[in-house]
């Protein structure tokens, strides 16, 4: 296990809820086919540098045993992985305009994640820590209900496809979880609000406990009861696929929490630098390639360095 | 006078140099005619709840006494303000796009401008801190002559439209000061880099001992040999007419510096806390007003709160 020595205390478990994929990705430098890609993924191996990680999701026929190794290398429980023989893993096309500061979905092909319902094994209902990674808010729903006896501290993600065309049941999700975290464009779209300080105002008003709002290479701002809290990105200088970078960060802090067992609002600032420098990692290369190798003193080191940036 | 409570010794001199001016805004919101604004007004404003403000600059024939009163109150040296009756004042006419992101320029005038050279009086020649501000490079080279013995502290601002049309004069002053101050889209324009770290290392390699790229609603980043540091943005909410406002950052962190009489890396970097509180406050109303009425406690209550909210 390569993970970060941080709190004295045995880190308590992260239960990820979310997608594994496969993914083409076109940037404006190199193309990557075929590679391994998912919220769930992404969010699951960045936890594990804190914390164990519980995976709960599908894949199909053609996830072959490799990707299962990957998984297993970073210590991941995987009762919850679902396997269904009838159709192909979920595949999402995505291109990335220049400067990457935009992306368009090309082509999305549901397969076995059309009809995937996730459920919790009975070995994960003492999970304390919950992450609803990006999947249909109707699922995270579903998650929901299986927890609601066990009272997790419960995280969640979004995408703007949600915002379209399942937004009363995002809102549901908003109003139930204890940290929503949403990037700036999907903030406004979800809120109406551009400022970015009347949008975090506006998301803790329709329900979720506290909020961070990420706003990619310009940093990121937490809106919680006991205060609010910028932080300004690490200084990545050689980006090559942002791909599972937001997924990437909500893993790491909801890993850092469970590591502390703490979930003040101290905790959580302290977690989005390690989030941050997690998340760092994963857009420096395809796929989870370099979540997977960085190792845990690489990412402690980045901690370090965005701590010594940012601290007087 | 209306200081800072900060350092316990007396607050060296602030030399600006820099533009005075009468100044139509247009905004999305509203709009200010024939309202005071330049660079050295802004700076120095900003500069005087730090330490005692001399300007240098000019004036025409149209400068009515009420606009020296606001310079009085704020306990500025005037000597070296020239007044030249042969004509009116320099003027500006801006527009902002929706968001305040872009700005045009739809009218300059530069009336007395035009035969300006900026004349240091002898009783300013002990400046230990100068601030070159946005004027043009040629004009900024001509008082660094004037100091080349007294060899001050030097702060330089400058805009897009001196990168386009006297950019060899630019670099000039870049290689012979000690911090240089830039937005974001000029220092990309300026270094042919879009990345901002490799923008700012490229900045110190044009020679400034130091260098600030600010960008906006996002905060700044300081690149300095002894370290990076970055800081986001106060929070601003009512944003009515962003003119001046890296104009009083500038002026704001000069101030700082010369209230403590101390230009170390880590005196650079609080000092950024207090130029972004001073800033705020330009930007939330037309013209000097905001800057001039804010005070120095409201200005003090919104540094501890950039740091009460970038700091664990």
């Amino acid at each position: 296990m390569n993970r970060l020595k941080l709190a004295s205390t045995e880190p308590k478990p992260v239960l990820v809820v979310g997608s594994v994929a496969f993914d083409n990705i076109i940037t404006p430098h190199a193309t990557g086919e075929r590679i391994l890609g998912g919220s769930a993924s992404y969010a699951a191996l960045a936890a594990s540098y804190y914390a164990p990680s519980r995976l709960v999701g599908v894949v199909g026929h053609d996830f072959d045993e490799k990707y299962i190794d990957r998984f297993r290398a970073h210590g991941f429980d995987i009762e919850g992985l679902q396997r269904d023989e009838s159709g192909p893993t979920f595949f999402w096309k995505g291109k990335y305009h220049e400067n990457f500061n935009k992306r368009d979905t090309i082509d999305i092909q549901l397969n076995v994640f059309e009809t995937f319902r996730p459920e919790l094994p009975d070995n994960y209902k003492d999970s304390e820590y919950l992450m609803l990674g990006n999947i249909a808010p109707g699922l995270q729903l579903h998650v929901l209900e299986q927890v609601a006896e066990a009272k997790p501290y419960i995280l969640a993600d979004t995408i703007d496809l949600w915002i379209d065309i399942q937004k009363d049941e995002l809102l549901q999700v908003v109003s139930r979880v204890d940290l929503f975290v949403i990037n700036d464009s999907e903030s406004e779209q979800l809120t109406g609000e551009k400022n970015i300080i009347l949008a975090g105002q506006k998301l803790l008003k329709l329900g979720t406990k506290a909020a961070i709002i990420k706003k990619g290479e310009h940093g990121a701002y937490l809106f919680h009861p006991d205060g609010l809290f910028a932080l300004p990105a690490y200084p990545v200088t050689k980006l090559r696929d942002p791909t599972g970078a937001g997924d990437s960060f909500a893993g790491g802090l909801l890993g850092y929490l469970a590591a502390h067992d703490d979930t003040s609002f101290k905790a959580i600032c302290k977690a989005m630098v390690y989030a941050t420098a997690t998340a760092s990692m994963t857009g420096e290369d395809f796929s989870c390639d370099r979540l997977e190798s960085a190792g845990a003193d690489a990412i402690q080191a980045r901690s370090d360095e965005l701590l010594a940036m940012t601290q007087l």
